[in-house]
Order: C-alpha cells, then structure tokens, then sequence
C-alpha cells in the first residue's frame, strides 16, 4: 500500500461527552496509512483563556487536514493585532465557535479538495468540538466535512467520530446527562478499550481531557499510555466483568 | 429514499460460529431500504440429506441477489435427474460444496451486476457457508461478492457479517474452539443483541440454528422473535451485567 502523507487516513477514535458536571474528551493518537505505517500524532487541539473560555477540538479523517485547520485556527485565536478579526478568541458563544471552525474546514476545503481529488483522496475530516464561554452552558458539536454541525442534546450527550462502532454499546447503556464527570470519564475509557481490543487501527497513547462546568479551562489533560496504571486495570478488569457477566447467564438448556 | 425492490439493501447482522462441538448460525432477519420501509425476510437456506450431508447458508447484501443465489442452489439440490449435475447435494466434501455456493454468486453476477450498475446499485452479497459433509469434520466458510471465500481455523472460529463491529467485542472475548455448542449460542445472542441495541437496521425475529459434530442434520432451528423468554433474558441481564461490571470498576478519583 502507498503511504502518500497527503492521503494519510487516520482509522482513529474519538469520543466527547456532555453531561451537567462537564464535558470529557477522550482520543486515540494512532494515525496510519496501511498497517505497515503506523504512526502517533495528537489529534487534539486546545483553545484557552481561563476564566473567560476554554474550548477543545478532536478531528478524524485526513491527517493533513486536520493539521492546516488546526493551524488556521491556533494562529487566528493567537493574532492580538485585530479586535476585527472573527476567531475561537472573541467569539460571542459556542455556536459562533462551532460556526468558525466549520468556516475554517470549508477554508482548507476550498484550497486542498481539487488537489487531492486529483490525487484520487476524498476530503474527509469529521469533527468533535466542545467546550464553555462565560455565559453559557457547556456545549458539544459535532462538524462534518462540509463545515456543517449538529449540537449534542439531553437525548444524545455524547457524540463519536472515526472507528465508533465497537465502543458504542456501553455509551448507550450508560451515558446520561446525571452521570457524573468521573464516572463519564470511565465509560469513555472503557469505550475506548473496546475499540481497541477489536480493531488494530485504534491504538495507545491516548489523549484525556476533562473540563469542569463553570470553570472556564481545562481540568485536566493526561496522557494515557500502555504503562498507565487506571486504564491497565480497566482494561484488565472489563474483560473479566464481561467473562464473567457471559458466563452469569444461565446457559440455554432448551436447545 | 427511493426504495427500488433491485437495491434493496439489507444492513442486516449474521453471525456464524465453529466449535469443536459444532456450528451455530444466528441470523436476524430485517431487511430495509430506508428507514421508512422494513421488511422482514428470511435471510438463512438449509441443505440436508439426514445421515450424510448438512449445510446452512446465510446472507447480507443485496435482497434480489441472495435470494437468486439460494433459489439456484435449492433448484440444483433438489434435481435428482443427473448424477453429472455438480450440487450441494453431491459435493465431495465442504471445500467443494464453498466453491459451488461462490460458483452460483458468479452466475447471479454475470446475470444481473450490468442491469444493477445501470441502476447505481453495487452488486454486494456476502454469505456464511457451514456445515458438515460425512468422512470430515464441520467446516465454516466466508464467500464473498466475487465467489472466493475463506475458511475459518482454530484462531479464527467466527465470521461475522452485515453490521458486525457492534457485536464483536463480546465474541473476541469469549469465543474458543473448546467453549461448546450451547455457550457459543449464548454468545451469538449476546453479540445480537448488542447489535440491535445500537443499531436499528438490525432487528427481530431471528433465525437460530445448531448443527450438532457427527449428527449430520440440522440440531434444532429455532425462530426468536420478541417473546421469546430465553432472548428476552438475555436482553434484560446483559443489560444489567454491562451497568453492574462498569459500576464495580472504581472511579478515576485521581482526576
């Protein structure tokens, strides 16, 4: 297989969740162009003014992409120079950032689709971005490839991008709005576990970030690796639960 | 969405598992093309000749496509005029038996896929092809649009196909060649209903079906749908064994 860095796909996976303490973002860091290239890059970026605003970006599909978005948008939020200037920075609520970063996507869109399309690449960048400004409530998107987003609600609070399948059953046992921060942080990990027990496109470090409501920056942010003591034990401990759950249900006799 | 009868697809979930016991097939039977328009089809085809032969074919993909293919095979099955006829009913072995199912998907192809391609609609048809032939052991095969297949072995004991990630962890798990016959059908149903959980393509009644090692005929070929007490079981402690186990693993209190 051909490991053209401008059609570097990244079988990643991402998880955001909204609940009434805060909002937890959870990323895998595997990026690869066929299984003989496997490679770590972040996929998360971090937008911070304590006290004011605190917003977090969590991109899969095109590494390049995500990238020149990534820059577009970390070089806006930096440039002091123009009050004019629309960014992650000075916007008003977290809808007009959703709508920024979107804008930024169709930017990077209208300069790399033709060339990768020539080059047989589809533009393909889906997005997970959330966060709170003073004001509001803590807020979740999810922004599609053509810059278009829908928002998390009390029905759905949590979204997932990239390889979401085999860690979408416990979400949807577990996940709801009461839940808690902590133990939203542990669905997540166990999510997470699964996908990455049953896909080897999905793979450690990962990249944990929490942010508390009403405290306008990031709680915390840990890097989790193979060596990391919490999600070793979660990783031990669900597969036994799950054996052990499997193995609690009465056998079916009757066949 | 359009709901031509020649694109019906099926996001269907089938899933069939080989033991040293034997073999178990679990199939639903949802077929839609479109939220707004599901059907219900049986998407599993049984060829036995008690004492000597037993195989079961199961489908996704397509509508139209699989069911030419298992109304070609039954047709060739049940022609006892010529013994030069190469059928199910005379393969020499279950090798033999996955190259004539492959075969029968290369006729449908070479009949229909130009008349579909000038609908826009793929030619896509996946099978899980098992049983057992007397003088050898089960064998459990994967055949894929083009006609080739593959077996499975000893590490690889299971073939999934149609919306498989959802119910894969539990199966990479669990499943062993020595688990037996009845804990396997617990597994598969476990694995289903993690499937229908979370996604609705998916969905009851179901086709179950055990073929015993050395029996040489179907086991027992059960119909689940909604009322069925032992799924209904399962459904409702899966569910809670899922909530239980992530509850007992302590909270990342070091956040």
């Amino acid at each position: 297989m051909h490991a053209l860095f401008a059609s570097e796909i990244r079988m990643t996976y991402c998880v955001g969740i909204l609940v009434d303490e805060g909002l937890v973002f959870l990323s895998d860091s595997r990026t690869n162009a066929g299984v003989d290239q496997i490679s770590t890059f972040r996929k998360v970026a971090l937008f911070e003014h304590p006290g004011d605003r605190v917003m977090v970006l969590m991109t899969a599909g095109n590494l390049a992409i995500s990238q020149a978005l990534i820059s577009i948008l970390h070089e806006r939020f930096a440039d002091k120079t123009s009050e004019a200037n629309v960014s992650l920075a000075n916007a008003k609520n977290m809808f007009e950032a959703a709508r920024i970063v979107g804008e930024g996507l169709r930017e990077v869109y209208h300069r790399d689709a033709a060339a990768l399309k020539e080059n047989g690449v589809e533009f393909n960048a889906t997005l997970i971005f959330g966060g709170q400004i003073a004001g509001e409530l803590p807020r979740l998107f999810n922004i599609y490839s053509a810059g278009n987003f829908i928002e998390a609600t009390p029905d759905t609070p949590y979204f997932q991008i990239g390889e979401s399948k085999y860690g979408k059953p416990i979400l949807d046992r577990v996940i709801t709005r009461s839940l808690g921060l902590q133990r939203s942080v542990k669905c997540a990990l166990v999510s997470m576990d699964s996908t990455i027990r049953s896909n080897l496109s999905v793979g450690l470090p990962l990249d944990l970030i929490t942010v508390k409501r009403d405290a306008l920056r990031i709680g915390s942010h840990v890097n989790i690796d193979a060596q990391h003591q919490y999600y070793t034990m979660i990783n031990r401990q669900w597969s036994e639960s799950l054996r052990h759950a499997f193995h609690a249900i009465p056998d079916p006799d009757w066949l």
